[in-house]
């Protein structure tokens, strides 16, 4: 009856949410979760000079944000040694994904990503017609060899991968990342996502080349910042990439106090120092649980630990459904053979209590419950 | 060198600002404003029930909003007294109208508007390879009949119009839209911009029927509950429509403490009482100083006052230069014959004693300047 004229895209997409959100679920079950560990957000929370810097700002919150992001897009050029022109403030990085699938993906565009990675990104291509292109998962990580292959074989205008990778927590190093960023072939562009790479090792992310056209970086505030409510984050690319942004993006998109809290969040680097310490700390807390309870934790460059529970998807789903009844919220990959693992952020003293509590009897209940009778 | 393969509708397009901030202008001229009465933003600021539940809830900013706004649906929903499945809340209406462009505007598809009518939604419409037509404005204020005779002609699936309208702050009655949403063609949609309705007189905007596939109604947080800078706005329109922006919306793109305030906002309506009053004072006010400076200004349904400068257009950009040059943030209409006015927001006292003292000196210039010499 309603017969409005949707785009044919538009008309064949189907209404697909990337995540379900732990207020949905907690709205389902009917009760809170007591901890929050599903969705990579920083527990420990943004920089106290980020909060008062918000706080302080809700008072001119009746102004629109300067859409130019100036102040802050000064500050991250200054912190990144590189030009402000060579960085375009979003929403996000799931807005500025959005942006750049809007840039380069049209109907049948193919787009290289892996199999099993960020779902948000697929999420935007297939949203402007683009045909998804993946490449599996080598060792529990991206294989940038095989996405190097399949985009040369696709002739793709757009390659994903995110260093850091999520849901596994993997890494290559920067050698590896350059030597892709090298072999992009011409006219072709990279996404690299870097949301996680404040948690990585030192020697992770190859140094920023800003005048380079065949990659585009992202950078949040979402993740180690913890300000993931806030959504702001950053893409530093060359110059007129980051000028075709200003085509399609929503210029007064982005939040007063994100924009505030971000530039005070930047500005206090020791306290990211803490933060990835307690990051650090509970990765090795929550490997520690893996093991006590005979499983195997992957080593991580992120603030979450993927833990194999050892079986197939059904038994990890299990572990997974176990741990959501005793009110953790918690996630997993999405495809085989990772979908083997559940994911658990780093959590606090607390959460990962919950965790080392909850843990033992869940995978009892399941051992009884698969136990062939006698 | 680049070379990189943008979509061809965006290589063709500019990368075009809707608005220039006055943030931007401030760095161009070297100082600040002394009052920013040009975004039609609400100097009164929010509630301080908002203010205080943003500042509440920075503590848990690093947590992702709920990406189902739910308790803010809900509480429109009650507010507004229909369900929350026909409520949509987005990155403010300048967020939707991008979403909804996309959901109806591809390549050539005709859409609808006034000559002069709010830019922002032009950008999107051609954003998405959109073809505008638009009907000029008729004494000041939109025409619906215009409207729709083009729409008719155009077999146009979107039609926009703003009831109150921005820039000129006219208005049609209830009676005069509820006729047009009755006879907006079957399949199309008309997208009610109402950005400024709780300003109008009472029966400026006709009673919602959220079962109506013909329309969508756009309201925001950033006028009247002054909380421009948070960014967040919703549309009420019929469950299928609703439905649509999931296949495309960024599902957790809304700031977490926007959707605290707007909530805090919303269970205000005192305050909201308070605001209105305030900028029907500063609305009286605007119009003695047009008055007394010998200038007309226009009735308004918002809470800005646009003066007919009584000349063309060249004069009142000199006027609004003047007062520019004069440390006052102000805009004015884009295109002829609107563009012989400019356009106040309802500042504070202080903001407009600085009007009512620098728009005397800034006519004498300009008088004198063109005054030919004996």
């Amino acid at each position: 009856m309603s017969g409005l004229r949707y785009t044919p895209l538009v008309a064949r997409l189907p209404a697909s949410v990337p995540f379900v959100g732990p207020e949905t679920r907690e709205r389902g079950r009917g009760r809170p979760f007591a901890a929050r560990i599903g969705a990579n957000e920083s527990v420990f929370g943004p920089s106290p000079r980020a909060v008062a810097a918000m706080q302080a700002e809700t008072t001119a919150i009746w102004r629109y944000g300067d859409p130019e992001n100036h102040e802050l897009r000064h500050a991250l050029a200054a912190f990144h040694e590189i030009d402000p022109e060579n960085i375009v403030i979003g929403e996000g990085i799931d807005g500025l994904l959005g942006y750049l699938a809007r840039l380069l993906v049209g109907e049948g565009t193919p787009v290289v990503t892996s199999l099993g990675a960020y779902p948000t990104f697929n999420y935007h291509v297939t949203g402007y017609g683009g045909r998804l292109y993946t490449a599996p998962y080598k060792d529990d990580a991206e294989d940038p060899d095989a996405l190097l292959a399949l985009a040369r074989r696709e002739n793709a205008p757009l390659i994903y991968l995110a260093n850091p990778d999520n849901p596994m927590g993997s890494w290559h190093n920067a050698t590896v990342i350059q030597h892709l960023i090298d072999s992009i072939p011409e006219g072709s562009l990279l996404c690299l996502d870097e949301a996680y790479v404040e948690f990585a090792p030192e020697g992770t992310a190859p140094p920023i080349d800003a005048s380079n056209p065949s990659v585009i970086r992202f950078r949040t505030f979402s993740k180690a910042y913890g300000m993931a409510g806030a959504r702001i984050g950053y893409g530093i690319a060359e110059q007129n990439l980051v000028r075709s942004f200003d085509k399609v993006r929503n210029h007064f998109g982005v939040n007063r106090l994100a924009q505030a809290g971000a530039l005070a969040a930047l500005n206090d680097q020791a306290y990211l120092g803490e933060v990835k310490m307690r990051v650090a700390a509970a990765r090795t807390r929550i490997a520690a649980i893996a093991v006590d309870n005979g499983l195997r934790s992957l080593p991580s460059a992120t603030n979450f630990v993927t833990i194999d529970c050892g079986h197939d998807q059904a038994y990890a789903q299990a572990v997974l459904n176990g741990l959501i009844e005793r009110d953790l919220f918690l996630r997993m990959p999405f495809v085989s053979p990772q979908n083997r693992c559940i994911r658990v952020s780093a959590g606090t003293d607390h959460d990962l209590d919950l965790l080392a509590e909850a843990l033992p009897s869940v995978l009892a209940t399941i051992a009884r419950s698969t136990t062939p009778k006698p």
